[in-house]
């Protein structure tokens, strides 16, 4: 019998030359690939391009429409190289106008010292909306299925609950369960067969560690049914030789 | 006057369910980047898939397409998840072969253990070719230009010479500098965009710092040209207010 719940699906659009250029390491994804497995969301593709109005437009419109929803990473700040409003705007063919609430809230903050340059940070897609929270007072521009999230380490992590939060309670969550043992994964092959045969609701993962004294693999077992998911993962450890599995070292 | 050289393009492609579900951070990507960077090739795209035949196969064929040389991370290993060998293969509709070169040496590693779920790491697109280097002497599979690198990041580090080889002493490499500044990005907009303007053959990057006492932005300067890098850089420091820069703080 298959599950009642339909997947929701989601993209990642990461922006900026600085992390194709290996200046900066990209830090965001891992913080949203967490979140939205906690919230039984399933992250289906991310695409990492440059700050080019024509190339962030085009994977726009293709992620927006082939996800339930897509989050966008970087560009939202007020200099030259930050082109992601602008690009969004032409991938849902609308305008770019300037919010009256943002620019109010910029002046607020800048006051004598607002600049055009601060303003720029007030321009959205036509017919955007403004998301906050009693956390987050500072909004987060969404467009359709489209969330605009900087590309700042910090504030990407301050606003992610807002744009993830329409997520919550929709979807069973996925359990997760993890066995570690110091066969390899040519030895596993057989054995992994068989499991991934045997329940094909549950997501088996192998993973070798290079050079650990504690383990070789590490065998995943992954799914939204908690019970198919333990079912699994106990017919593997029944199948394993004397001496395994080793002790579960609670790696993530 | 342009500059005679053609850039050189890459892109990469990351697979693997564990990278999507955040159970694993990536890591691979960092190291690519940086690497193509001082060779002076320009990594345009980088997409991230789950264990997906079709979908991997797909990406192959697009970026592979689309860019001089593909790199791929991931999915190369013994198990039911290890499909990118079989992707690729799809890509250039071409059969899955056993190499016996590398059948050989498996055999010759793994002795009276080996399984076929080891050989099954002998397997490798039909004209495809096995690299290798003085210093790293098992091979990597290449076809055409796609490279197939494996997703340990140990390994990954390894084998990435071999992977980049042909790329070395082909285009004049980037240069890039940077200045430290406490001027925030709205104040800076109007300096920046003169700039811009006035330097089309340099990449003028602007990032803001979260809370640093020592410095606001970071604003840098890259191209192939590094007295054109230099001169923009000068220009954009003759116009900075008294107290400006900040010292040099040698971040990447």
């Amino acid at each position: 019998m298959y599950a009642s719940w339909v997947t929701r699906t989601a993209a990642a659009l990461l922006i900026g030359n600085e992390l194709l250029s290996g200046k900066v390491a990209e830090a965001n994804l891992i913080v949203l690939a967490r979140r939205l497995r906690t919230l039984g969301v399933d992250l289906r593709r991310v695409v990492m391009v440059q700050d080019d109005v024509e190339v962030i437009a085009g994977e726009v419109r293709s992620l927006a429409a082939s996800h339930d929803w897509l989050f966008t990473s970087g560009g939202v700040g007020p200099t030259h190289d930050d082109v992601t409003v602008i690009a969004v705007a032409r991938a849902f063919g609308v305008e770019v106008v300037r919010s009256s609430e943002l620019e109010a809230m910029i002046r607020a903050h800048y006051g004598e010292r607002t600049t055009e340059g601060h303003l720029w940070m007030a321009d959205m897609p036509k017919g955007a909306s403004l998301e906050v929270s009693d956390e987050v007072r500072w909004p987060t521009i969404r467009i359709e299925n489209v969330w605009l999230l900087p590309g700042i380490p910090e504030v990407f992590r301050m606003k992610l609950p807002v744009a993830t939060r329409p997520l919550e309670g929709g979807d069973a969550p996925f359990v997760s369960r993890a066995v570690y043992t110091k066969m390899d994964e040519g030895d596993l092959r057989r054995l992994l067969d068989r499991v991934v045969a045997a329940f094909p609701g549950v997501d088996v993962g192998s993973y070798p560690k290079w050079m650990d004294p504690r383990y070789k693999t590490k065998i995943t077992f992954d799914g939204r049914d908690a019970a198919k998911v333990d079912a699994a993962r106990d017919v593997f450890l029944s199948d394993l030789p004397p001496g395994e599995p080793q002790p579960d070292l609670g790696e993530g």
